[in-house]
């Protein structure tokens, strides 16, 4: 059967996409995704998404990594990715888990300025008390970056990197909090020709 | 409280954002915007997304419309929706439920010939028997187009008409069968360099 298909694992992963508008766009992909270092991940591109699954430690680390690679381009990038825990899809990247927990790119990307504006929308699947759970880790992200309502969404605004940290501990918390199966969807843009989102290192 | 709301209404809606890859992606946005007739709609755009807010038929019918008009361009455009039912931020563009069930844009763009590649991920959430409904609609779309399968979600190969048409069907039938509160995340994909989804037109 064709499906989602769902196992119990640790193996985290993300389906994300890199948008340039911009005639080099293939040129500013490539070049983001040789710039960042994944080699702590399994990593498949298609002609739809790029799939990275390993620890999720690492699928933030590799996924911030290639954004913040794209934005400094000055293009208006869009970035869209679904995190996902507890659906594994298949075994493919089990081997990723005996990594370390020390990302790669971390260190390397962590000065890039890059105002961005950005929605994500947290989904504990599975039942339970799922609304509680969304309204607490919302009010835990006003602690990194600016947040507002978004229809479906919650909305974002700050520096990349502090949006993708918070991304990725309030999607941990979800997970320790106990979800069994945790979807976190992710819009993010930088250097629209329409928001405050500019690239700083210009 | 800054979350994202939800109570119960008929009110469906999408957040989606349309990524033409190309330095006139400005003009390729606002033509197809445009274009497509938005009068039995809420529409809303910021600088990530737009969001449409009113009956179901017509949400699917505006941006299946959208996006057509945006890939005729033959430059290589994604698309990337979040559609939602039961989960209506607030009561905005209620009004529009008073809107009748007759699609305005469904003629005008059923002959567009557009092949795309295209993930999505159905949510049902509220717990119950999630993945079985999953299963389900998965199996249906095949009688639609191509079905495999992806990592966080199903591949679909074919027309973009015939899988908006397949992704509405199934939206509605997992609404129907009795989910509360339903989210379908979509990334399509037209006109890419590393795919077969051509645009038929030139």
């Amino acid at each position: 059967m064709v499906h989602q298909t769902c196992t119990e694992s640790d193996i985290a992963g993300a389906s994300f996409s890199i948008h340039p508008m911009s005639d080099q766009f293939i040129e500013i992909i490539k070049g983001a995704l040789e710039e960042a270092d994944t080699s702590k991940v399994h990593m498949d591109t298609d002609d739809v998404t790029t799939t990275v699954r390993g620890k999720l430690t690492h699928v933030f680390d590799v996924t911030k990594a290639i954004f913040a690679h794209a934005a400094k381009s000055g293009k208006h990038v869009a970035f869209e990715a679904t995190y996902s825990l507890g659906c594994p899809g298949d075994s493919k990247g089990e081997a990723y888990l005996a990594e370390d927990e020390i990302p790669l790119n971390a260190e390397h990307v962590k000065h890039i300025k890059q105002r961005v504006a950005a929605k994500f929308s947290l989904y504990p699947l599975g039942g339970g008390n799922y609304m509680d759970v969304i309204y607490s880790q919302i009010e835990a992200m006003k602690q990194y970056v600016d947040v507002s309502h978004a229809h479906y969404a919650t909305r974002l605004d700050g520096e990349a990197i502090a949006i993708f940290d918070g991304l990725e501990k309030v999607f941990k918390a979800t997970v320790e909090g106990g979800s069994s199966h945790t979807v976190m969807t992710v819009s993010m843009s930088a250097n629209s020709p329409s928001h405050r989102g500019t690239n700083q290192n210009e």
